[in-house]
C-alpha cells in the first residue's frame, strides 16, 4: 500500500525519545535544542512590528521560490568574506537545513545511488538520504574527521553522487576538522570529481581557536554545496536556512523546491533579514558562544567528577554536543532505560552509525539545559554507570 | 549527474511567467495570488506581539513534527462539523498544501506508480507527482467534475495509488462538484478501494449557493485524505496548511515529514492559532468572499463586453479563476506573447493538461487585481483577440 521508500526510513529515535522524556522531573541531555532563554524574543517582536509596518502585505504574500532577494544577498555577502565572486544566484533559502538535505536528495539520488558519509553522521541527513533509497557508505573517521586515505581507496572503487560532511563540531561527535584535514579532503574530492555537501549548522558556535576556512572556500566554490542555518544563531522555529552552490545546481534545487513547498515562509525570511540589519547580531552570537562554552565546561567538570575512568569523551571546541565512549561491553540503549528511571536522558550513539556499530557510544547535549541541571543530570548518569562498573 | 526524477519535472511555467511579467505597466491576470490588500496585516502584527508575550521562546523553538497541538485541535474541530470523531491524531500541519502533496507523493508513489487526476488539474500537484516519477492518468472531466462512468471503466483496468481531486472551484477551471457527482465519485472510489486525495484550498471562498459536504465527510473519513490551507483565508506567506486522514496514514506522513523539514515553522503556526482565536476570522472570510465576488462580476462583465462571441468561459461560484475556451484553432501560448506586448498576461491552459491537450484554453485570475485593472486587462486581451478573429 505504501511506497517502497517508506520501508527504508523509520521514525527518528531522537524525536521519539524527546516525546517520552517530557515527563516532569526529567533532565534531558538528549535533544539538539538551542538554549531558548537566549532567543532574541524582544528583538523578534520588534522586527515583526517593523517588517509589517515597512513591507505590509508583501511580507505575508506568496514569494520567490529562491527566497527573498535581500536575504539571499546578505548570505552571499557573508560567503564572499571567505570565497569571492558569489551573487544571489548562488543562494537558495530553504525551510531549515533539513529541507536543504531533502532537496539535495531529490536532485541527486536515484534508488540505490551511493552516498558517502562520516561514521557516525547526522541522523536527519541519513533519514533524508534513506527516504530516497540511497545506499549509504560510511567512511571511517577519527577525532579529526573522515580518514582521507581510506576515502581515496573507496573512491577508486566507486564514485558516490556526493560526500556528506559536517566539518565544524559535528553532530553527534562534536569534532572539528583541522585545516590540514580539510585541505586533504578537498584535494581528494577534486581529484575524483566528487561533490561535497558541506553541512555547517554549528560553525558560528565556536568557543576557542580560530575559525577555519570552509570546505566551500577551500574548493573555490567548485563542486561543493554549502549549507548554513539561522536555527542555532537566531531561532529554529522560523525555519530559515540556506544552500549555496554554483548557479546550475541552484537552478535544479529551485525546480525541486517549487514542487516541494513553492517557497520558504516569507514572514520568517523578512524577520531574519530585519534582525540581521538591526545591528545586534554579532553581539548576540557572542553571548551564545559564551553561554554554551560555560555549559560545556560545567558538563566536562561533572563528567570528570561523576563518570568512572572507563568512560571517556572528547572535548568539543564548539557546537552543542559531547560524544561519550563507554566500555566496549556496555550497551547505551539499555543504559538509557535505566537512566530514564533515574530521570535523566541522552541519545544512544548507534542511531548515528550507518554501519550499525557504536553500541557503546552516546551523545550528550550541553546547550539546552541550565548548568545546575547539567551537573545533576551527569551525577545521575554517574550513579547508573556505578552499578555497571 | 542529476537524478532521473529531475528529467520528469520542469520549472513551473506559471512561476516563470510571473517573473517575466513584473515589468511596469503590466496587468497580470496570470498568478494565483490572493488580494494582498485583504491580508489582516494589523491583526498579524497584534498576534505577533501577543504570541511572543504569551509563549515567548517556545514560539521560536523546535517543535513537534505533527504541528502545534492546539492548532491541530482547532482543525480537528472544524472537520468535526461535517465528519465526526476526529482528534488531533488525524491532523498534520504542513508547510503549505504544496508540502502536503510532496509528503503524499513520498508515502505512496514508487517510480511508475499510477496516479489519476482530473483533466485539467492543478499544475503544482502534477509537478509534485512527476518529481516522484508517477505515471499520471488524467480522467476526462465536464463542467461538474470528473466523469465517474469513465473513471469506473479505468478503475476496472488498473488501480491507481490515489485519485487526486479538487472538488471546490478547481484550479484551473473554477468548477465545483455538485452533490450528486460527489456522491457518485465517493461510491466509485469505495467500490474499487481507491484512496482519494481531496485538495480543497478554495472551499471557503464561496460566493453563492450552499457549501456542499466534503468528499472526506461523504466517505466518513475512510480512504480520503483532506487537504486545507490558510493561504487563501489568512496569508500564504506564513505557509500553514493541514492534511487530515486516518491515524495510520498520518503516522506515515509524519515519518516522511521528519526527513523532509523536521517540522512546520512554529511562529507561523502560533500566529494562525492566535488569529483564529481572536474572533475576527469569520468576518474576515466574509469580506474576502464579497471582494472576490465583485471582482468575478467585473471580469465577467468585461469579458461579455470585450471578448468576441467565439470565446467562451465558465462562471465560477467561488474561488479565484475563470477558465476561458478560445476557438479550436487558436494557441493560447502564442496569444500570450501578443498579450504581453499589450501589457496584459494570463496562464495558457495547456500546462494544466497531463495529456497535452488544451492548447486553446487559458486561465484568468480575478482575486489579485483591483477592478479597474481587471476591466482594462480584459479590454487589452479583447483587442488582441480582435486581431485574430
Amino acid at each position: 500500500m505504501f511506497s517502497e521508500r517508506m520501508n527504508n526510513v523509520k521514525s527518528s529515535a531522537i524525536r521519539d525519545i524527546l516525546k517520552i522524556i517530557s515527563k516532569p522531573g526529567m533532565i534531558s541531555l538528549a535533544g539538539g535544542l538551542p538554549a531558548p532563554e537566549l532567543f532574541p524574543v524582544d528583538a523578534v517582536k520588534k522586527a515583526a512590528e517593523r517588517v509589517l509596518t515597512k513591507f505590509g502585505a508583501e511580507a505575508l504574500q506568496y514569494s520567490f521560490t529562491e527566497g527573498i532577494p535581500a536575504l539571499r544577498e546578505k548570505i552571499a555577502e557573508q560567503l564572499n568574506r571567505s570565497a569571492g565572486g558569489l551573487t544571489i544566484d548562488n543562494v537558495l533559502i530553504t525551510q531549515g537545513s533539513q529541507q536543504g538535505l531533502d532537496l539535495i536528495a531529490k536532485v541527486f539520488i536515484n534508488k540505490g545511488s551511493l552516498v558517502m558519509t562520516e561514521n557516525p553522521s547526522y541522523l536527519g541527513a541519513l533519514q533524508a538520504f534513506q527516504l530516497f533509497e540511497a545506499a549509504i557508505e560510511p567512511i571511517p573517521s577519527d577525532s579529526h574527521g573522515i580518514l582521507v586515505p581510506v576515502l581515496r581507496e573507496r573512491l577508486k572503487k566507486h564514485k558516490p553522487v556526493f560526500l556528506y560532511i559536517m566539518p565544524n563540531f559535528q553532530n553527534p561527535t562534536g569534532i572539528a576538522y583541522p585545516l590540514d584535514r580539510r585541505r586533504e579532503l578537498v584535494a581528494a574530492a577534486r581529484e575524483h570529481d566528487v561533490l561535497i555537501v558541506e553541512d555547517d549548522p554549528y560553525g558560528e558556535l565556536i568557543f576557542e581557536g580560530e575559525r577555519l576556512p570552509t570546505l566551500f572556500s577551500l574548493a573555490g566554490g567548485r563542486n561543493v554545496v554549502r549549507m548554513t542555518t539561522f536555527s542555532k544563531t537566531i531561532a529554529p522555529g522560523l525555519r530559515i536556512a540556506s544552500v549555496a552552490a554554483d548557479q546550475e545546481l541552484i537552478k535544479k534545487l529551485v525546480i525541486a523546491k517549487q514542487a516541494t513547498d513553492l517557497h520558504t515562509n516569507s514572514f520568517g525570511q523578512y524577520l531574519v533579514l530585519e534582525y540581521l540589519e538591526s545591528g545586534g547580531y554579532e553581539e548576540h552570537i557572542a553571548r551564545i558562544r559564551q553561554t554554551y562554552r560555560e555549559r560545556r565546561d560545567v558538563m566536562l567538570a561533572a563528567m570528570e567528577q561523576w563518570f568512572p575512568e572507563s568512560v571517556t569523551w572528547n572535548k568539543p571546541a564548539g557546537g552543542m554536543f559531547f560524544w561519550v565512549m563507554l566500555p566496549a561491553s556496555w550497551d547505551a540503549a539499555e543504559i538509557l532505560l535505566k537512566c530514564i528511571e533515574h530521570n535523566v536522558a541522552f541519545v544512544p550513539g548507534r542511531e548515528f552509525f550507518p554501519d550499525g556499530s557504536g553500541k557503546n557510544t552516546l551523545r550528550l547535549n550541553f546547550s539546552n539545559a541550565a548548568p545546575q541541571y547539567i551537573e545533576e543530570g551527569i551525577r545521575r548518569m554517574g550513579e547508573v554507570f556505578k552499578t555497571l562498573s
